[in-house]
């Protein structure tokens, strides 16, 4: 499968309706192929495209002029640990930031919803991953409405359509003004079916090494499926842009995952067209006194 | 050779003089082996203890009981963006967090000389990595004391001893705090030979790929390298202690470096003992609870 059609298969086009039942979470690959063959070439790719990432982390580390944002956004169990884990283990661990958002604390309830997001973004140069992010406050909060009291937002309406509007909003220029200033935003949804998610619940709940994984809440939210699909249908459809894209990927097969987002990620990383910096000639000059210097020791 | 005659070679006992000519940074093994054999199995050693740390890691995440701090310093070139790139790439970035430290700004200079790394310390279940740290307070400002004058401190007298001392007994005490909370604490000085340094500095200046490493600061450092000397030999004297050891690093063979690296910090973890959580009677009776909830469905 070439990257275009992978793009244009994947991605959400900006101001599109997404119906999520169109997209098939169990989805693996050509079916011309025998499974095991798809698997392999899958692996394959997935190999190739993290040697790929882990080269283009120095390049963007050397040039020093981009940042690389990557959200993703879930129902539990999909896979975005495991996700991390597969397609960032071997990169350099110095040019990536992971950061797991969690159930918010008192101080980030006493300020706006981006705060504790904007307090971990990458720094130029880097790669920051985002496992959450402010979109659960367009998912978890949308379907649990009583949870914005908390946030204490001055007149907050969130029975009102015009609430969510704006939080929409809020992201795209939000997003708008990372992108202006140097920040590549890509966006996975990892779409596991109800199904799947029941199977890796109980997988959990049945293995003794995994056991200490498992919260009851999960299983809470998981009553709330279609509400978290409705939610997760408007999101992808108010802010997925130009300058950060959302990409719906299946998630029921780990190992189709794994291979779209290394190598989706790896090609948002080579259309930045990364350099090595140029030197200034003061710099130039530095460098042949340098040389200079420690050749006369 | 084996982890204990690694560990007696290579950590600096407590209130132990340390004469850093005794120490060959040139240092690469039993000679009684050729250089490929040696080089070979340090190769081999490095691999398998990258694959312990990463098995490491899961258990130190999955148990939430300690949090790993190791600290890096050397003087430039040595080989710690090197060393933190082959040793921990494998490893799970969600759980490390790498923090270099370069100049301080403006806020930090306006707090005490440990605040800055304080912010960066790894939670519970991760490791974190300082490539530089506080030591850096009895170290670069050791040897250019006018630098004292920028931070401000009441009544500081840097050209007294006991300035010194009192600084090498707020990171004793600060280090011993954190190890009573669950943090380990294991520091490498990467010991680079000035032979080795010129030859690497001379290296970058002349390779269009690296030459935006150089920076001439750096070699006016290479010119108190005598007086950087001094300071690394105090501060292994008086800050190498039991609950935070130093060791110190042959590291002008980089493999040699890398592989004692990784041998010494996957046994600083296995020492911990982790193990999987413990579930309490309560968490049983959820996970039975949600089973047969998902079982019924």
């Amino acid at each position: 499968m070439n990257i275009k059609s992978m793009l244009n298969q994947f991605r959400v086009p900006p101001d599109t309706k997404v119906k999520l039942r169109d997209h098939d979470p169990a989805w693996e690959g050509d079916a011309k192929l025998s499974q095991e063959e798809r698997r392999q070439a899958a692996e394959e790719l997935l190999e190739k495209n993290i040697d790929e990432l882990t080269e283009a982390q120095g390049l963007l580390y050397a040039s020093d002029k981009w940042s690389v944002l990557v959200i993703l956004q879930a129902m539990d169990a999909a896979g975005k640990d495991g996700t991390v884990k597969h397609v960032l283990s071997g990169v350099n661990p110095q040019g990536v930031d992971v950061t797991s958002f969690k159930r918010p604390s008192e101080e980030e309830l006493d300020h706006d919803f981006l705060w504790r997001c904007v307090k971990a973004l990458p720094e130029r140069g880097k790669i920051g991953i985002f496992n959450r992010s402010y979109y659960e406050e367009v998912l978890t909060v949308k379907v649990h409405p009583e949870l914005v009291v908390k946030e204490r937002i001055p007149d907050a309406e969130p029975d009102r359509k015009k609430f969510w509007k704006n939080r929409y909003e809020s992201i795209n220029d939000f997003e708008k003004h990372l992108s202006r200033n140097g920040t590549r935003i890509v966006k996975f949804f990892l779409n596991v079916s109800r199904d799947e998610q029941k199977r890796r619940q109980l997988e959990r709940i049945n293995d003794p090494a995994k056991q200490w994984k498992f919260e009851p809440g999960d299983l809470v939210e998981r009553q709330h499926w279609d509400e978290y699909m409705d939610a997760f249908e408007t999101l992808l459809r108010e802010t997925s842009t130009k300058q950060a894209p959302w990409y719906i990927i299946p998630a029921d097969k780990k190992w189709v995952c794994r291979s779209l987002v290394a190598s989706i990620l790896a090609h948002e990383i080579r259309q930045l067209d990364l350099q090595y910096p140029q030197l200034s000639d003061d710099q130039m000059q530095n460098l042949q006194q340098g040389k200079q210097q420690l050749e006369a020791e």
